[in-house]
């Protein structure tokens, strides 16, 4: 077999077998085929697409490229939940400990923030003490135990998605829906949960730009999820504006704490309660998804969520944090409107590249994190605001260019007409 | 500047500007961008194509890449001629002293054969002692002296091609028509000819498989030389079939020598003397390209291309030869006919693919060439044969394989009805 007539094949839409795409897989990862020869084959693939089964068996030569997560030692049915990443994004701190609230086993691996997008691992690594290293016996241990695990990967899941998520990353490569949804799932099938809810994000703070883009992609991963007997619910939800009213490491994990409260924004605690729902309904906790929102709700009102919460951060090394003290920066800079209307829009990716920029994000994967700063929404979409009223704080420690406040006033639309808001979720699909 | 940027403006029609053309591959020969991204980038212009001013921006960049012959020192008006390639062309060997016998200053830069086509270095070098190894000076004094050189490249001409060239071979990149035309364009204008005559073939046994390719091709390189200030002339010429009558290195070469003393098949003939008419015509030897092409049969049939070529290959080295008896191998096979009926067409391909296999070409590279084995064919398409009429025969040494017997039937169609002869040039574009 030549790696070489199997980029020609791809070029004329000839579909690959199970055998051929193994082969340009392993021999990948084994060095045997070359860089540029599966970057020409990322790009016809970038032009062409794959089929169905092509993006299957591209998922399952993925997979067998490394090790795979053997949970069977915990009880029942364990679930995960993916976020295809977004602007101040922290639902999975709400949600995992929610979840196990409800007595789902939430195993959970996550990543770290890039570019516009944070990471729940910086996230929980922002709190005093708190370690995302765990050996995979401390991880089921820990999901026995008390129900919730959130770790970095350890093993050696997936290493043909590392070379070729990285190699994509540089010949532009990175939007391909089979590329994307073979990444996606075969990570979340070498992670060994039976239930994985997945929240595909759509707008400009996301990498699906519209609703459409997001609808397909789901579509993928759940045939995906079928073909290797797994169950991926979707959950198509909107990312032009930010998640919440934080960006920025500690601010999130502020809101998220305010969220496990019961008081928390309402977006984001309707995120948490529908996928909880679902995740409750999957584990065999209620009978409906819709039973399991209403006890996800009693969960998070009679404050075993957030118990379960310190349980969890405790589980993972971290010292006593008082929430209310937990940001530390040089200073808050107060941003005033200019307008007296209605909020319509605040654009995710605008205020993402401006937190990454205040130093909350990564430009580059060796990049320092600071976890202090970020920004603060004081308005949000609906909202009607007054000429000098708030818009948002920015916590900012040294790192500052001028331009960021034009930027973040570039990033605001106004109507003079009220706003309806957008359901946070706009689809589920299973 | 960053190359996967200029990938993404490809991948999305966005024309590249001369600058980051020239960006992308001057990095690319000082290694400053890998091999990787230029592999991504050539298979988004393979999909996508390039404008005409990128496609110019390109063979530029190609050409500034190395160094660039300076032919002013030979007075007067500099001929080249160069053919995309195909199944027993020996045309070079023809039209070079043909050319030179009208007064053409002839500097000509030639290649070797790889796959299934032929090479006018490899051809040239099967006489024994021609060099085609000639220093600059010497090629240049050549020129002056006889009119006519035939040799290698040897300075440092287009590396970008090379290295371009190589790298499209694994990619699945080779058949995009601005890769082409920049990469035979950035060589011919290397190589400091003024006017430059190219044999652009189609069907099987070429590059480009139809007309149309060969006219867009054409078109592209016409484009390219205009922009450049040179004179380009593309003769559309037909490899259904192949060219003449053999096929292999000395074969080929005695063909050529029988066609130089007015005894050679009628295609090579009458593709030689229309060349010869424009380049005359061009060189401001004649008025027009028909007395140019009048010129030229008069110089080839009173003997006088015979004796220039005579000329050219004692100036490169060659030693007293006895062309009626210059073949010398173990075995010559007769292949007959199975049928009686007119010889419709015989695939240039697969006979191009036959003599390789004997061991007349090369599959790659670096792999060494026997001189004398190739195919002689008996009859040529239009020709009736009988039962057991010969159909061509083999000269073969030591490799063989038996399915090279019923390779060569494969090549053959019949039909019933009389054949009228494909003309071998069907336009010709300026």
């Amino acid at each position: 077999m030549r790696a070489v007539d199997l980029i020609t094949k791809t070029q004329h839409k000839e579909p690959l077998s199970k055998e051929e795409i193994q082969y340009l897989i392993s021999s990948y990862v084994k060095g045997d085929v070359p860089d540029y020869q599966v970057a020409a084959w990322l790009m016809a693939v970038y032009f062409n697409g794959l089929t169905k089964e092509e993006t299957f068996f591209l998922t399952d030569a993925m997979l067998n490229s490394g090790d795979t997560i053997d949970l069977s030692m915990i009880d029942g049915i364990k679930v995960d939940k993916h976020s295809t990443g977004g602007v101040g994004d922290k639902t999975s701190l709400v949600l995992g400990p929610l979840a196990a609230a409800c007595g789902c086993k939430v195993a959970k691996l996550s990543g770290r923030g890039l570019g516009h997008t944070g990471g729940t691992l910086d996230k929980l690594e922002s709190i005093p003490g708190v370690t995302i290293s765990l050996t995979l016996d401390r991880f089921i241990k820990q999901v026995k135990d008390i129900g919730v695990a959130i770790a970095g990967q350890t093993a050696n899941l997936v290493p043909a998605d590392k070379l070729l998520y990285a190699l994509r990353d540089v010949t532009s490569t990175v939007e391909s829906l089979p590329l994307i949804a073979s990444s996606i799932m075969s990570k979340k099938l070498a992670s060994g949960t039976d239930v994985i809810c997945i929240d595909v994000k759509y707008g400009s703070g996301a990498f699906m730009k519209t609703i459409k883009d997001a609808e397909n992609l789901s579509h993928a991963m759940i045939s995906l999820a079928k073909l290797a007997n797994k169950k991926v619910v979707c959950f198509i939800s909107e990312m032009n504006n930010p998640l919440g009213k934080t960006i920025g490491n500690r601010l999130e994990v502020k809101e998220a704490v305010d969220c496990l409260k019961g008081k928390g924004p309402k977006d984001l605690e309707e995120l948490c309660l529908r996928v909880c729902g679902y995740m409750c309904y999957f584990s065999g906790i209620t009978k409906t998804q819709e039973e399991g929102y209403s006890f996800a709700k009693e969960k998070l009102y009679d404050g075993s969520a957030y118990k379960k919460f310190l349980e969890l951060i405790k589980a993972q090394g971290a010292l006593d944090v008082d929430f209310d003290n937990f940001i530390e920066v040089d200073e808050v800079l107060s941003i005033k409107s200019k307008e007296e209307e209605y909020i319509e829009h605040i654009d995710a990716l605008t205020l993402g590249l401006v937190s990454m920029r205040l130093g909350a994000g990564r430009e580059r994967k060796e990049d320092p994190v600071d976890f202090n700063v970020g920004i603060e929404l004081t308005h949000i979409p609906g909202d009607k605001v007054k000429v000098g009223d708030e818009l948002l704080k920015i916590y900012r420690n040294k790192k500052w260019d001028d331009r960021i406040i034009d930027d973040i006033y570039s990033a605001y639309s106004f109507s003079k007409e009220k706003i309806e808001p957008i359901p946070v979720i706009s689809e589920i699909i299973e």
